[in-house]
């Protein structure tokens, strides 16, 4: 699998860029990146025609759309903004929140329901098992004040998958509302809106859209939307008032990222012509079987069984040698032109590889190499 | 005065777009947007070098300095949502907060504090009017429960310039903290924060910086800011816990806008280079001045009178003629590559003519040579 031809590939064209293996912000084409080299007026009707379409393509990826009741909020900010717009704004003074986490995302959740002084519980599960639907199962029987269920699709901190469906159906059985997180998996992982029952959906352009970060999108039916009317107790992330923002006027209510729109706009382009989530998904599984089969040879493997790991992002625990240290490898592969990331894990210490953006299972034997070459380095193994 | 040689002017070199004046989202040189061609890793170390770098280098334009006890907090999202987090962060529960205003960007502050359930009082002041130091210096020895005052520098609905300096000694003296939005003067108007007794600025990179949209950011003393801990009822605005962020691991705590930061390194590079706030002070007021003395040619004049005007963003009452529309006036000018700003005034029909960005004299005599062929083409004058 190689690189359309009619899309530059930002490593080979933007002179020396480092490859992102990253959960985003990650390697985008050169040419979204060259969609960005204009400037366009926040209040043109050009510009808000552009939005527009965003919004509609944007559901179309879910299978969604306008006719069919559902909206697509944009919002600036990161990927948390998103999250944080839908529990400021959607649950209401009496309501109360059961979280499902396993890792970082889903209890920065809980954390923002805490500042934010709304009720909330936490259902926690081991960073390498995947949510369990059995406990929120009995937590909705015995806890008759939760009005929302909200956890994280594709917990980035392991790239664990967790059962958005099966929770999902629990949480519509109970009429309760979904809050998904699907920040990494939105664009490369089917996701059935209907199956899982998801009322609000918030993802990133900088994910497996292959953008720029600057803003956020939230996916939701209008009447719930419209229903968390006066809700919100912040200004700035009140999606509500975003909504009827572009109702009224087809703007957004403040100061877009007009340059970031603008990649958004050519993102979505060469994600169609990839050939939509099914490509894309291909790739990405693509990536990520070469990358572990090659750390298989260096006797690196992944901290989570196969069967829950996702194809966007794996943690590979730390080589079993005294002489490995994280910053010592992380400096000697950015020196060779490879970016990776850092774990995020509590108990073990893991590095991670994002699988997702402009990369190619090319790229990923590059990759390979390299941290052959560096373990090799940094360990002094005969 | 004409584009320095060293600089791309955008509209020369980006092939025929269209010249924005407005107040921001606005023309950057095809140098800034260039900076945006490279995907940068928001973990990486050469990344957060370059963001502590633009911190330092913001406080350095207000003449202040890290070594002073001041700090630049860059935050993601539009410059209202940095306006919203110093009041999130930083209004205690039993806090009250005086807001002057004159114009749609003060009333937004009164806005977002209702939102968020802020104890306020506003002062009022007509449109045309700068706010007064005497109706805050009565309400100060009236209401004691007030602990900070805020303003809006120059109300971009008018473009009016409100006494900062008059309202800031008055706060100091009451021992008030004082808030200034200065989301589109900073750059260009010099602001004294010794004199003016600031403890809060907010304002953009994509205003008199000549950079892209996507962060704000806040200037503030460091211990005056860290003394507002756990006051946040916002995650996602929580100006102490993003400094700790920067404090710890120099990172933002969440997704930062990496293209539009590059964008923000080039531009404060080209800042520097045209001479900091005095030289782009007098770039803009030499485009003002020839708006002004073009316009008036046509019998057009600005709204405000001449003494509280600032040379950021002009508004013009509609010409006294009843086949004027503001509608066919603004495609009119779009069509021949103009994009003005609408009025946002209450009262009276404006149109709005920003003169910063990277614009230069001659672009704005083409501009008002496009406004005299237009309005001869919709005015149907003999």
């Amino acid at each position: 699998m190689h690189p359309p031809e009619n899309i530059v590939n930002s490593a080979a064209a933007s002179a020396r860029d480092k490859l992102l293996f990253t959960p985003g912000p990650l390697t985008t084409s050169l040419s979204v990146k060259q969609a960005m080299l204009h400037d366009a007026g926040s209040w043109h009707f050009e510009f808000n025609a552009l939005v527009a379409s965003i919004r509609d393509r944007l559901l179309s990826i879910a299978q969604l759309s306008r006719d069919g009741g559902w909206e697509a909020i944009l919002l600036q900010g990161s990927g948390t903004y998103g999250v944080e717009a839908v529990f400021q704004t959607c649950v209401p003074r009496a309501g109360k929140v059961a979280v499902l986490t396993n890792g970082a995302y889903g209890n920065r959740m809980a954390q923002m329901l805490t500042q934010a002084a709304i009720d909330h519980v936490v259902l926690h599960t081991a960073e390498n098992k995947p949510v369990e639907p059995e406990a929120l199962a009995a937590l909705l029987v015995a806890d008759k004040a939760i009005t929302h269920v909200a956890m994280v699709h594709c917990e980035t901190t392991t790239g664990i998958l967790n059962p958005v469906q099966a929770v999902g159906q629990l949480a519509r059985s109970h009429r309760k509302l979904f809050i998904v997180d699907a920040m990494s998996s939105f664009g490369a992982i089917p996701i059935d809106f209907k199956h899982c029952g998801i009322d609000f959906l918030i993802s990133s352009p900088n994910k497996c859209l292959e953008s720029v970060p600057g803003f956020c999108f939230i996916l939701c039916q209008r009447q719930t939307l419209l229903a968390c009317q006066d809700q919100s107790r912040s200004l700035s992330l009140d999606l509500v008032d975003q909504l009827k923002g572009f109702d009224r006027t087809g703007q957004f209510r403040y100061t877009p990222p007009t340059h970031a729109i603008l990649g958004l706009d050519q993102a979505l382009k060469e994600f169609e012509a990839e050939g939509g989530v099914a490509a894309r998904g291909a790739r990405y599984r693509a990536n990520h079987d070469v990358l572990c089969a090659g750390l298989a040879e260096l006797g690196l493997r992944p901290y989570l069984d196969a069967g829950v790991q996702s194809y966007i992002i794996t943690a590979f625990p730390f080589p079993a040698d005294s002489n490995f240290s994280f910053d010592n490898f992380y400096r000697s592969l950015s020196e060779r032109g490879f970016i990776i990331y850092p774990g995020k894990l509590t108990q073990v210490n893991t590095f991670r590889i994002g699988t997702i953006g402009r990369i190619f299972p090319t790229d990923i034997q590059q990759l390979v190499y390299a941290i052959r070459a560096t373990l090799q380095d940094i360990l002094r193994t005969p």
